[in-house]
């Protein structure tokens, strides 16, 4: 049974079967985990879980949506995703590829042109399809796909904009909600609460480091106690209906010293003049030019980038660094994430996400200063 | 700089190595969540939310063992990894399969024998690793790998039942601090927190289903009430330090109806006499069969499986069904878990840890009777 199309459907399937169209493709056979958000607006839990329960989702350029997904998480993806058709397998019994062979076949495209992610299918699932289909093209897609999904649709701003501003209020509310004494995980478990309450499905990354551990790039939250001087890094990256927020933000126990309020308000001025330089027309690569220029006016370490596009996963294209660049374009989503690390003491982080506009950028999410704890 | 080896470390290099050997093998270059735990003790936080951020793990069958890791990841992963090395690569800089390859030459591996995991390397790495080693044969050891984890080593087995009896303590008490009128997800919560506070690394995926949800595979927590009457199925699996727990229980709100009291003590005596037939030399599909007898008196419909190994992952062999068979040995540990959903109305289901002994089973968890809610 399908489902009514929601409105990031419809938008994002149109975009799909043009790019399919440009492409003298057929049909795209969707693997990986974004891919399958993207075409089918859902993904099935046991692909995280057990990782023999493939799943595909298959767009032809035009006919039916159909995706392939273990029989245990049919029940839940007929729910959710919005294809045409849900088609279910049970583990053990057929390979999830053989499965995915036999609907193109229903469909007529066994011997089309059809696009696969090479970068997502194992040597072993790529085997069995091929096997499956001696008369299809399989064609890599993978950049196809996140090309695509560098420019988001209106629905999709929708989308990452209540979760991005949901993340920013949460952290803040979370570091009201402790005091020194409480623990790494207490901010941790406030943070995880107050996302779930918020619509959240997961926290795919959460990073609350006090003290030395704010100078730790991914650190989760431990039993470690915050004390009386200590800086807090958080960083909130989680989905919601597929969709990644990711805000960093700076906190501190009690009075920050000197040394730290200077150093948060020279990675302010950082952060303020690459805000400054997005937008439409700019190479990605100009906006991190300009925060290295920053950077070492502020004396401090440049990191080798500062940004990356936002949406299904957490970091996709542009990257803002020196090693490749894209203009920028209304419709991209960034995240801009100055930071600096003085290894063993502490670490300072300032992250931002923003809508690139006709003529700069909105602002989903904006720092204030470090966040208090305990006071 | 490496850690001291942990003793789940020590007793699986060993068993690794000796493994190599007897399979004329040099090397295994490990890539999947699962053997980088294995093999290393750890997984980059970033391979599950940076797809392209992929990391591997050397094991020669003699010399370092070493681990290559997203640069971001590396001082979290020289903490919890216990490999002689941990190098970085970059970002965008080189090709992850690239630095493997590199490391593996600086040992003289790279003419030699190479494992690797052909349903976990996607074709795109897997083609870097074979151009960056012209000389060496790289040979499929994803069975090799799956073999070795189903027997534990004592350290695994001490890891398994800390977590296992901590998630039955878990569901329990949670259950004891929601009431009617709570929600799905207030009773996630409670789990999340619990589960965190008992030295959790995340719960892989969270069952919470009330009422006609419980009849639902996998039901995550929504902000459905709990009413009186309604039958709640719980699954909470996750993971401490790498290894798995996977208890599901059953409550009720108030008090039972006799219909589900009935289908519950059913399935209590269908559960008690799969358990029984747990001992080593049984053949695994030996237990499925006994489940599906024990079924069919029941009047209960067999599902297609009742059990699974666990272990570092959710679901590994032995698989307890009727497709495959291994006789069961003592080191094994195991889920056994009938379930009956009446769909559209409630879903029950019973699963406990068990670890095979010399001479039968010692079950890790025990179920008694349903959990009450708000009674």
């Amino acid at each position: 049974m399908s489902v009514t199309a929601s409105d990031v459907g419809t938008q994002v399937l149109e975009r799909v079967r043009g790019a399919l169209g440009d492409a003298s493709l057929d049909a795209v056979v969707a693997s990986s985990r974004e891919a399958l958000i993207y075409t089918a607006g859902a993904v099935p839990p046991s692909l995280r879980t057990v990782r023999q329960r493939l799943a595909a989702s298959i767009v032809p350029v035009s006919g039916e949506t159909e995706a392939i997904v273990v029989s245990v998480d049919a029940p839940l993806m007929r729910e959710r995703m919005w294809v045409d058709r849900v088609t279910d397998y049970v583990e053990f019994e057929k390979h999830p590829m053989e499965v995915t062979a036999d609907a193109l076949r229903r469909q007529g495209l066994d011997g089309g042109r059809v696009g696969v992610e090479l970068t997502a299918l194992s040597v072993e699932a790529y085997g069995v399809l091929q096997r499956a289909l001696p008369k299809a093209e399989l064609v890599p897609v993978d950049e196809l796909l996140a090309d695509l999904r560098v420019v988001k649709t209106p629905a999709e701003i929708d989308a990452i904009r209540r979760i991005g501003k949901a993340a920013q209020e949460i952290a803040a509310s979370a570091c009201r909600s402790v005091d020194a004494g409480d623990t790494e995980r207490d901010l941790g478990n406030a943070i995880s609460e107050a996302f779930a309450a918020a619509g959240g499905d997961e926290l795919t990354m959460l990073v609350v480091g006090a003290g030395e551990r704010s100078s730790h790039p991914n650190a989760p939250p431990t039993n470690r106690k915050l004390e009386r001087g200590d800086v807090v890094r958080l960083d909130v990256i989680g989905t919601s209906a597929g969709y990644h927020c990711d805000v960093a933000r700076t906190a501190v126990v009690g009075e920050p010293s000197d040394e730290v309020t200077k150093v948060y308000e020279l990675l302010e001025s950082v952060h303020e003049r690459a805000l400054a330089a997005v937008k439409p027309g700019v190479q990605s690569e100009d906006v991190y030019r300009i925060y290295r220029e920053a950077m070492e006016e502020a004396k401090l370490p440049p990191y080798h980038f500062v940004g990356h596009g936002l949406g299904i996963t957490l970091h996709e294209e542009p990257f803002v660094h020196a090693k490749t660049s894209v203009p920028l374009e209304p419709g991209m989503v960034l995240c801009i994430e100055p930071l600096t690390m003085i290894e063993g003491r502490f670490g300072v982080q300032i992250e931002d996400e923003l809508i690139v506009t006709d003529d700069g950028c909105e602002l989903i999410t904006r720092a204030s200063g470090l966040l208090p704890i305990g006071r």
